[in-house]
């Protein structure tokens, strides 16, 4: 049931990271500026550690775009690893490479490392947290913005807030506990909140579980790596009335309207026309200056969890990431209920 | 990437609810038993309406099992609907059957009905609320069943409590809260926590988007009718510290063992080997006996939303189907890793 | 990338068989008696042995549809076996039922007999045929019946006919060969073919390779039981200069037309508004009177394979079942292309 | 249900072409070596033009592979197109590029020009024809070539070989049709066929229409771009009896044998054992040198397709692809039946 279908790859410090996009309409605008300026987004925030300046992610198209639009085929987008001259050696394909030193071997709490490594018969822990890196949200963020760009063309557009950092809940306090945090070699994670606007009404359905809206959303925001919830609408839902919470019907000029939103935009698996608010909680991030205690994968001897530069808090940065995601849900029910293969045939 | 697939289908005044299930391994002991079991627990739970009396559903297998065992064909499960000879005018396939009058016009807030009818065109909201009723759980429910069957050949079992209802936090306040809303002509959702117990280390991945677990198990859970939010772990993590959240790796007679779990089970999209907690909220029950201010859907004249007899709280019954849901997911997860088409080869 | 799905379930003796349809749109007519004739279709022709006179196959709806036309909810079909009553200690799913006589143990050459029972670990090889024997395939014609219901409303038609048997090339021929197979204890096969008429341009894609409509068809009609081959167009390409074989483009009265349809209705994976002409081969009946030599499966002793009440030749009702496949894929890229929710939307 | 999944991209004149298989074990070796010289395979042959020695095709891993095996994260490929610096210009994304001459307008007949330009509301061709090209398939063999490097490690081994050209039947003859169409200004297909060695009985599945292997492989080889039929097993079952035909059943120390394989190792949609032989038929290539009529897709006045350096017949060289194709249907079903995620837990 996937219309706008895409696989992403690549390592944390690998050569680059791919992403092919199938199913996009033909005829619609990709602008590369817009793609990198949402790429910078996923880049800033308050909190952030040294890589983000050794980054700055930018895109190239390597297929399905000529002279500015899509033409049907498969698109192709690369964001290159500036750093990657550094790591060529140790990320390298070829089996002459191959060295007996640097393994990785300490499990990091509330990484992949321990399951990944049992999972796919890994000694090396290098092998899972390479792909398992929050690194990899940037090629979706970039599939996002393409997502983006098909959703502009029916007006509908995305923003994002934080809600909560630690107990702050003003920007003032964000700061505030981030620099606390950071002082202890400590970190932080966060509420978020994503509003998308200007909806067609009936993206989703009731009729089978798996093309329920609201579902396809909660999957697509809790693949984001430090994501632990989401929610729809109003937090308060479960120590509400049905009289409180329930957003009643109005007709104004021939057109439905609500004065509550409490429902987020989303009733019986499908959008009512109402903005789509998303809540997400991010946990703290789980590389921290100040060590967890954790085991040795070889030896199962008493260790603690490595430290590689890192941030103390990325809760801006997983906004980014969660609207981006969102987006490709959105873009592949449009093309799901609108049908076509150019935007002409499309709008 | 689906091993166990199904589709469910029936309306809730129509002959039966039916469900299809693809792909289970041949020599799964079936227990018709344990299925209306849970069937029945769907039923329960203090503050039910008139209906589930009514109900008492039951299933009966119809196809791909053969003297209690599956053989490897698609098993079909269908629940007959108790009522339906009251319902087979309304509810008629025939054309000859149709009628000038009883269509049902009124929107109801919270419900499909808006949505449903302008994304299928339906003059007569009876033709959206009788797919987009929690009817539909009950299959579900069914399913889930069969889920639990084959993760009982490897020892995983479920279990969940209900959290929170209204302002209540135990049992004796739920029941409180309950009959104080039902005096009110009113409704309740609540909080339930889900916990799956005995899994293996790696279900799920890190690797692409859509095989993280947790987006998985997000996705079945938000799709049932009543969710509105689904947690993963701890519900704090958007104030804690780093430090406090991720769960500490200590190995014991050569096994990894952690004092805290408030990763709630899974650690980069993966099973980590500890419980799997989930945590559901489930929005107030949007049929109130106090009713609700709506449109005609036709006229679009103000007028107030229908009462058709129901429930002042369902959050147990909701429990019962959030298992059901998690456990398609696992069910799935534990083909997928194990392979083998029989019981005998994937043990 | 369906959006027409479905999942078929039921074994030959066993209770019914079932179909459930999901992502048709809402307002399609349901005319059943459409589907009953085309089961009709499916039990006749010159060659057919007993069985067909006892099942006389009625298609029963149990959901998704009222008053005659799609709400938009999943569609369920069944047909009864009419002789269930006399299969039901046989086919019962009740564990107390099983009985240690009557074990089917030899391989029959050219069923899934033996790689069925390796696969699923089986040793009573009824627990294989049951759902590999052609019998699924009134079920496959019902769901057809249902595309082929959708497509009417496009103006696309179907038809098929037969091409060869033995070495007969016309009808009188065909009678005489199956005579002669008859009276040898024999079976025959043959070749067929089958033409959809009125499509629009640009169904399936070049884009990407499962998506190319020739692939989608030439598994839906592989995967007919008896079916080892599969055709579009001319069949002599293999040896056809391609001065010959291509269809040169003319316009008249600013419409593309062709004079040739070498083709066979598709070029780069898509229609190209002609017709589309498929040939399918069935290979002869594999359950024969005269008995082929064959192995038990416990003793590994040499036998013969036994022979069920069966045919001479089904080449007719394998037209039918390729007919009904086909129209499957058709609808499913036809609501691809359109979009839309309900018939109105979709045209 | 699949478990070895990809998407590929790329135009025949653009950077390069990309493919990222998703859902590979970890631990597979990766022999670059040997997709290199399955490219190779796929550029010989007798009878091929110009272009093939400007190509010379190498594969680059950009992800998924460290020290030569696969970490069980997703293995992106990419081909570079060597020669397109000649190209830059012509196939910019860059949207200030655009030039107002050098469009395309001539639909070639057997191409996917004219339905494709429909379907994606193209008045360039070119934008149809990058993509639609052959050249496609030259990332196709790549990852067939990883699918190959799979079933190496269950000893499963592929091979082919041309059956006709023309009125052809040996080599000599071959060269004598290319010779003779060369001269000519024409082309020619062909026939061939494909064997796979060794394989495990039970691979895909009678139990639903869409598990059947020979299905499954009928897509897969239908798919490639020139391919009009797909048979397996002997060609003349339609005119043989059943007694004929059918694969009798022996047991020789055990073990089930058979004398004959007309069922070309699928019987019930499933492997059984013995040697899988797949028969396609490839209709001559659609560009020749000897123009055929047609028409401008702007003016629609008549005129003759466009010649663009090509080939006689590549007929060896799509029997690579279809054995590549053949190999990603069987690495998936491996993939499925022996579940597992890295190669030791896989065997």
């Amino acid at each position: 049931m996937e219309k706008f279908r895409f696989l992403t790859a690549g390592e944390s410090h690998g050569k680059c990271l791919t992403a092919i996009i199938e199913g996009l309409p033909a005829n619609l605008d990709i602008d590369v500026d817009f793609i990198n300026e949402e790429l910078k987004r996923r880049q800033g925030g308050y909190g952030r550690g040294g890589r983000m300046q050794i980054e700055s992610d930018t895109v190239e198209i390597m297929s399905g775009v000529r002279f500015g639009k899509t033409i049907g085929s498969p698109v192709t987008l690369v964001i290159k690893n500036r750093d990657f001259e550094n790591w060529q050696n140790i990320m390298s394909a070829n089996p002459k490479d191959i060295t007996s030193d640097k393994a990785f071997t300490t499990y990091r709490p509330g990484h992949a490392d321990y399951a990944g490594s049992v999972k796919y018969n890994q000694r090396d822990l290098r092998n899972i947290l390479e792909r398992s890196s929050a690194r990899k949200t940037a090629i979706e963020v970039a599939v996002g913005a393409v997502a983006k760009l098909l959703l502009k063309q029916f007006g509908i557009t995305a923003s994002s807030k934080v809600l909560q950092i630690g107990n702050g809940k003003t920007e003032e306090e964000f700061h505030a506990e981030i620099d606390r945090a950071k002082a202890a070699g400590d970190t932080l994670g966060g509420k978020i909140e994503v509003t998308f606007e200007n909806l067609p009404v009936g993206l989703g359905s009731y009729v089978h579980w798996d093309r329920t809206l609201d579902g396809r959303i909660a999957q697509a925001v809790m693949s984001v790596p430090a994501v632990k919830s989401v929610s729809i609408g109003n937090h308060h839902a479960y120590k509400m009335l049905g009289s409180e919470f329930h957003d009643e019907i109005f007709c104004e000029d021939g057109k439905i309207t609500r004065k509550t939103n409490n429902a987020g935009g989303i009733e019986g698996g499908m959008s009512n026309g109402e903005n789509i608010v998303v809540t997400a909680v991010m946990k703290p991030i789980p590389t921290l200056r100040k060590p967890l205690k954790s085991v040795d994968c070889i030896t199962k001897e008493p260790t603690e969890a490595h430290f590689e530069r890192s941030d103390t808090c990325a809760v801006e940065a997983c906004a980014v990431v969660v609207e981006s995601r969102i987006a490709c849900v959105l873009a592949n029910e449009i093309l799901l209920k609108y049908g076509g293969d150019s935007i002409e045939e499309l709008k």
